[in-house]
C-alpha cells in the first residue's frame, strides 16, 4: 500500500513527530510505502511530492519545530474545483490513501475529499486546542509552556517594580492558552474570549491585591478578549468572521483602561509567534506520535472519513464530522475553577 | 469550617501547586481556614502544624518543587495505633477534615481513615503514574520531560561517537516514565518492566541500526526492567515487595550483555533523583492545581472516602477503593504502538 | 563592621544572587552583618531597611529573579540634597558602608556619595552589557538565552511559513543583545544601534537567500536601531536623551517596508519584558556571586568609590570613574564578525 | 583558497557552531571552498572527506549537538607515522590548510603537523574548561548549565526529605564544572581535584547547617576529587595516567562516609553524559562561532601553528605551544572564592 501525508493550515509544534510515526509505522509494521506533499493541499493539487523513507532523516526529526513538508492554506473553492486533479495525481504516484494534518479547515476539506471518494484520515492539529471529538490536540501544550515559562519571568520583573503586567497570549476564538497558561503561570487574573469581561471587575480584584499588602499583579488575557456590552467605551477593531467585535491589541486596551483607573505602573506585552514554533514539548511528542502511528493503522485497514482523538488514556478513531463544525470552546465551569485562584 | 492538609510519600513536583490550590480556593470560595501537617501523617500524629493563610508565600510556591510541608513515611502499624490521637489532634486544633496528598500507601491510609471517621479527600501523587482511576498524576509529566531532555541531549553524544547509549529512567514496578519518554525522545528500543526482555531481539534492533547505515542507538530502560525467563544468565539483585526478582543496575547489565555480544561501544548513564525535583512543567502545575480547587470543594460538600481523579478533560471525584489496591500498569497495546516506532 | 546593600534602577537577573553573595560572605568570613535598603537611594533616604541574616531565607534566593530589597529610581537633584539625610540614616542604623548594587545612573550616584564622605563599592548590573570597565555584566546572559530561545523557535515557524521574521530585542543604546542573540540564534541579520543600517541592503541579504533556494529569514533587530541617513523616508518617533533620532517600533518599520520592497510574507514579533526577569542563567549567577563575594571584601578591607569587575577570568577593583560616563558600545569589530555569518 | 577542517577527542556542545562558521566565514568572505573530514585524524589519513557548502544544511547545524564530521582518537604514534599519507591526501584533495577542533591531544597533534610543514590552526575544544592560554572553551558553558539544572533540581528533593544529596559532575583533573555549576547550583559544599578534601570538614559543614535549622545540604563533587592523604582510609580505584590515585564513583564514597559519621540520610547522583550532548546554550554557540570566523581567516591569512582564544571581549590568536603542556586547574583563589559561601 502507498501513503501520501501533506500538513496544512498554521505552523504547530509536533507535525514532524506525526510525519515520523506515519512514516516509520507504515514501513515497520505494514512494509507500506509513504508519499509527502508539500505545501499541504496545494502540493496535493499541483502533484509535488517527494518519497519519505524510514531513513536516518526521519528518525531526527522528532524534535524539530514546524513541517518537513511546508504548508499551505487554499480556498475551499479552489480545493473543491481540483477533485479530478487530486484523484489522477494520486493514480499517477500510486497513492491509495492520503493522512492529512490540519486543523479545523483542513479537517472539513479531509471530510469532503473522502465523502467525494478519495480515502483520508485526519490528524488534528492545533495550538488553540479548539478541536472537538479530540481532549487535546497537539502544539497546546508547547504553547502553553512557552506562555508559562514567560510569565514565569515576568513576575519577579512585575514584582522588582510594583508593577501590574498584562501579557497577551495566543487564541482569538478559544481561551484553552490563557487558561491553562495562566493557571500554570499564576496569574492573578485571566481573561478569556468566552466571557466577556468586566475592567471594574478586573481592577478591583488589582485593588485588593495591592491592599492586601502585594505589590503587583500579573494579568493573562487572550488576543480575542472582549468586554461585556456596554461596560467598556472604546473603538473596535472590526469585526471577525464570526461577526464578533474585535480589539486589536486588547492586552494594551485593559493595560491602559487599568492604568487610567488606579494610576498604577501597568505595562503589557504580547508573546506572539514564539509560542508556535520550536521543539515540542515531550506531551506533545508523545501525542503527536501516537497520533501517527494510530494514522497509519487506519489507513492501511481501510479506514476513511475519520480522525484519530484523544480520549483519556486512548487514542480513537472518531467520524470526521465530529471533529468539524464547531470550536471547542472553554467551558464555563473550567473558567469558574480559574477564577477560585484569581487574586 | 477548617481543613488540614499533609503530603506524604516521596517527592513529587506539583505538591506546592495543589497546597496553594486548597488554602486559595478554601479561602477565595468559602472563607474556609486551612493547616498544614508537617512531614505527613508523622505530623498530624505529633500535632506538629502551622496556619496557611492566603498570602504572598503560599502565592508563590506554585513554581516550587518538594513540598513547604515536608514530607514523611508512617508504618502502617504505627499509623492505625495512632487513630485516637489524630483524632483528638483535630480536635483541638478544630480541623473539620483532611485533604491528604500521596501515592498509593498515602491513599490506603487515607481510606482507612475515613472508614475509621475521619473525613479526608484524597489527592493521587506519584510520578510514576502508577495510581489507577486517574488517567495522569502530576509530576509524570515532569519526570518524563526531564528525561526527555536528557535523552535529547544524548542522541548527539551518541551519534558522534557511534555508540549505543542506554538510559535507565525511573519505574521500579511500572513503566510509564520509559514508555513516555522512550517515544517522546526517540529511543530505538524500550524496557518496561510489564514486559520481560529478550535480550537477543533487543540486540538484534540495534545491529539492523548498524547494517542500515546508522552508527548509533539509544535504548531507554525501566530500572525495573526484567528479563524473560531463561534468556539471560545473571545474578539476581534480590526479590522486591512483590516477589519479583531484580537486578540492580538492570540498565548496566543490559549494556554489557550487547557489548559482549556485538563489540560496539556501549554506555550506561541513570538518570536518578534530577527526575523527581524541581519546577514542575505547565502541564503538573495545572493538573495539580485543579486537584487542588476540587480537593478544597470536597471538603467543603462533606465528602470523605473519596479521591480527585483526571478523567479526559475532566476532573472527578472516585471513590478511594477504586484508587487503590492494584497499580497501574502499562497496557500490553500501548507497548506494542511504541514498538511500531523501534529501530 | 556593619554593611547596607541596595539594588537601584530596572530590574536584571542575578541581583538576588549579588545579595545571597555579600550577605553570606559578610557573614561567614568577618562576621559582619548587613542591612538591606529597599526600593533603591529612596529606601536609603527613608530609612526603610531591614536585617539580612545568613539564613535560609538568603541560601534559597540565588534562583529568584528581580531583587528580593525591590528596586527604584530617584531623580540625581533629589538624591544630593538628600545627603545629609543619608548620612545620619546610616548613623543611625550603624551601617559603615554600602553596596550599591545598579546601572550606569547607580554607579554615578555611588561615586557621588564616595566624593562625600560616603564609603560606597558599586556593582554593575545592567541587562543591556553597556557599561564601561568590565567584560560583562550579569543579566546580560540571560537575556541573551531568552532571546536566542525565541528565535530557535521562530526559525521553524518562518521556514514552514516561507515567511521572513523580523524579531526585536532590548538595546535602546546598544546592540550587544541584538549582536550575540542574532550570532547564537543564527539570524540572517542583524542590526544594531552603532551602525545605521541600509534598508537595501537588508533586502538584498533576504533576496539573495531566495534565489538560492531558501525560502525564509530571520532578521535580529535592536530595539535601537536607526536607519543611515537619507535612506529611509519615515517619520522618526521622537529625540532621545543623547539627541537621537527614536523609531518606535523599528523592527515594525523595517518589516513593512521590506514586504513593500519584496513582496515577501513578513511578521515582526517585539519580544519585550522576559527579557529582563526570571531565574538568571548559570552564567549570570556565578558572574554575581563573585561580584558579590569580592564586593562584600572590598568593603570589609575599607575601599571606596570603587566597583567590582569582570576581566578575562577575573573579578578586579576598578575606580567608580572608570565605569561610568560612557556607554560601552559594540565596537565595529565584532559586528564586522557577524556580519560574515549573515545571509 | 581551500581549507580542510576536521572535529577530534570528545563530544562537546558547539563542535557545529565552528563548523558553520568556517565555511560561511570562507565562504562568505574569501569565496574560499571547505573540505570536512569524517571522524577526526582517522579521516585525514584515510581520506574520508566531503564537500561542506554553505547551504541550507551548514545554516541549520547550528543548534544541533555533536559533530556532523563525527570525531575519533588516533594514537600519536599512528598518528605521526602518517604523516606522508596526510600530506598526499591534502594534496590529492587540493586542500591547503586545516583547521583542527579539539581538546589538549587534539592541538598537540596539530602542533606537531605544523611543526611538519602542514599549516594547521587549532581550536580548543573541551566541556572541561582545561585548555591553557584561553579564558574559556565553548561547551563549558553548556556542561555548567546541564548540571546547574540538574542541582536546582535536587535542592527541593533534598529539603523535601531532610536529605543529603551529592551530585558528582564531570572533570576527572580539573573542577571547573563542579566550582562553577556548585557557585551557580548554590551547593553547599564543593569539592575540586586541585584541592584534596577532608571529608571530617565537609561533615562539619554538612553538621553545621543542621544545627542552624536547615535539615538538608547539596555537595557538588567533581569525579576526580581526592581526600587528603592519610585522611581517609578507603581503597583506590587504580592510578591514573598524571599518576594520581583514582577512587572510581568517588561521590557515592563520600556519601557513604558521612552517612556512617552522622547517621544523614544521604543520596549520590552521578550526572553522567547528559553534561557533554546536546544543544548549546547561547554563550557556547557565540564563542564556537566566533571561534570559527578567527579561524577561517586565520588560515586565509596564512597563519599556522597557532590556535584561536578568548581573552577578556577578544578572540586572539596564541601560538599552539602556549594551549599544550600543562592543564588549565582551578586555581586556589578561586576555591577560596567559592568557600565563602560554604555552609
Amino acid at each position: 500500500m502507498r501513503l501520501g501525508v501533506l500538513t496544512s493550515g498554521g505552523d504547530c509544534p509536533g507535525l514532524n513527530a506525526v510525519i515520523r510515526a506515519v512514516v516509520r509505522t507504515a514501513s515497520n509494521e505494514f512494509g507500506d510505502t509513504v508519499v509527502g506533499y508539500e505545501d499541504g493541499w496545494v502540493g496535493l493539487m499541483e502533484d509535488r511530492r517527494r518519497d519519505l523513507y524510514d531513513d536516518a532523516e526521519i528518525d531526527r526529526i522528532l524534535l524539530r519545530g514546524g513541517t518537513i513538508l511546508g504548508t499551505g492554506r487554499l480556498h475551499p473553492d479552489k480545493f473543491k474545483a481540483g477533485l479530478d486533479q487530486i484523484k489522477s495525481n494520486m493514480a499517477d504516484a500510486g497513492v491509495d490513501a492520503l493522512v492529512a494534518i490540519g486543523g479545523e479547515g483542513t479537517l472539513k476539506g479531509a471530510k469532503w475529499l473522502s465523502d467525494n471518494g478519495v480515502p483520508v484520515v485526519g490528524v488534528p492539529k492545533t495550538i488553540d486546542n479548539d478541536v472537538n471529538a479530540t481532549d487535546y490536540t497537539f502544539g497546546f501544550d508547547t504553547a502553553v509552556s512557552v506562555a508559562t515559562d514567560a510569565i514565569d519571568r515576568l513576575h519577579t520583573t512585575a514584582e522588582s517594580h510594583n508593577r501590574i503586567l498584562i501579557v497577551e497570549v495566543m487564541g482569538r476564538h478559544v481561551g484553552w492558552i490563557a487558561l491553562h497558561a495562566g493557571m500554570a503561570g499564576g496569574a492573578h487574573y485571566t481573561v478569556v474570549p468566552e466571557e466577556p469581561f468586566d475592567i471594574a471587575e478586573i481592577t478591583k480584584a488589582m485593588e485588593r491585591r495591592f491592599q492586601m499588602g502585594e505589590k503587583y499583579g500579573i494579568i493573562c488575557v487572550a488576543e480575542g478578549a472582549l468586554p461585556k456590552e456596554g461596560t467598556m467605551d472604546f473603538e473596535a477593531g472590526g469585526v471577525d468572521q464570526f461577526g464578533h467585535q474585535t480589539f486589536n491589541g486588547i492586552g494594551q486596551v485593559i493595560g491602559d483602561e487599568i492604568k487610567a483607573r488606579t494610576g498604577y505602573d501597568v505595562r503589557t506585552t504580547v508573546l506572539g509567534h514564539i509560542q508556535r514554533g520550536g521543539t515540542p514539548t515531550a506531551y506533545d511528542r508523545v501525542l503527536a506520535t501516537r497520533y501517527g502511528v494510530h494514522a497509519a493503522r487506519a489507513i492501511h485497514e481501510g479506514k476513511s472519513g475519520m480522525c484519530v482523538a484523544l480520549h483519556g488514556e486512548d487514542i480513537d478513531l472518531v467520524p470526521l464530522e465530529e471533529a468539524v463544525g464547531t470550536l471547542k470552546t472553554v467551558p464555563e465551569s473550567r473558567y469558574r475553577n480559574a477564577q477560585a485562584l484569581f487574586g
